[in-house]
């Protein structure tokens, strides 16, 4: 039985979607009466774990899952073993460094050197300032990551922008983009090789659905 | 002006009468309506800084707020330097090792050497593990971790529990207990230092109001 982790939020309605275009129906994920963590398919064939977005490539790294759909942003935050198969274009947001408006920083090159930096994607903020060859102190906050310059525990954030209201309601604006994070399918490195067939035939139905919806 | 780090969630009611006995009323952060991270009490001589649990330390450490209430296990797994001052008691609950009831083991020593243990606690875990000898592989989910040994990622789990309902729920029994844990008031230890007497006048009304509880 192919078993399918998905992520919790606002990822999931999407995730549903594609999934059933292959042909595995997990509708019964989205009622709100739902209580169950782990969902069998309307064919019965599979079944869907639902978990937090972190946990995504966690499940699937360990082959619990041999699929999995979750952001780029947590795929490069958490360095998981796993096979990045499909960009699927839904949920896009970009990673980017936010200052205080009135800061007068205009990128993340003017930012003094071992200044702090907040985020939730501590891992993606230290890739990104080694390359911009600027030294800086990374706070890890798991929550609300634009207090941060507010309350003066940080000069920048790095965190996911998608319409930009939250960081205009608290004066932030965006400085630079690490990277734009969309939601990608995933596989098991394993159960990819050892697969007779059918894994193959979900992700290439992924594959050129997302091929056709692009035109 | 004193600001103090609060956990949204489950602390948050307890948290706020108790800093109330100490002359701060927060009772505004209670309002579901309130959207505002950083809330003023109705004296203005102090505000509130509304977190998540696990940034409560974290703000307490940087000195932004210069007390916080948390619970002791992220204080444990966080390992911030924060002076941990009062055992405010509330929100009680055990760390715990967890396995299915069926799986024969019965307490945390019987595990099978280089097991999967998997824990939203992994820093707390790796201690235990540590202390009695016992090398795990530690598997870090974020949530849901009751369903590390359902799906088979993990043998055991180290996580919370208060009424032992979601262990019951999920075919799981407790083996093992790593400690006790409850609220805390925590302070930045410089500004404890550096106090005019405002900061520990309130630090005694909690302590006292906690032995007279206690009685």
């Amino acid at each position: 039985m192919i078993t399918v982790a998905l992520a919790k939020g606002a990822l999931l309605k999407d995730s549903v979607t594609r999934l059933a275009q292959a042909g595995l129906d997990f509708s019964a994920v989205l009622d709100p009466t739902n209580r169950l963590l782990m969902v069998p398919s309307a064919c019965g064939r599979a079944k869907a774990l639902l978990v937090r977005n972190g946990d995504v490539p966690v499940y699937v790294a360990y082959g619990q899952a041999q699929l999995g759909i979750v952001g780029f942003d947590v795929l490069s935050e958490k360095q998981m073993p796993v096979a990045n198969l499909v960009d699927l274009g839904f949920c896009g947001c970009r990673m980017s460094v936010a200052v205080k408006a009135t800061s007068g920083y205009r990128s993340a090159v003017e930012l003094p050197p071992h200044c702090r930096v907040a985020s939730k994607f501590t891992s993606c903020a230290r890739q990104f300032f080694e390359d911009i060859d600027l030294p800086v102190e990374l706070v890890h906050l798991t929550g609300s990551v634009e207090l941060g310059p507010l309350t003066g525990i940080a000069e920048a954030i790095v965190d996911l922008v998608a319409t930009g209201r939250t960081l205009r309601e608290n004066g932030l604006i965006e400085i630079d983009q690490l990277f734009y994070s969309t939601a990608r399918l995933i596989a098991h490195p394993l159960s990819l090789r050892l697969d007779n067939g059918r894994l193959q035939e979900i992700i290439e139905i992924m594959q050129s659905s997302k091929d056709s919806s692009a035109q």
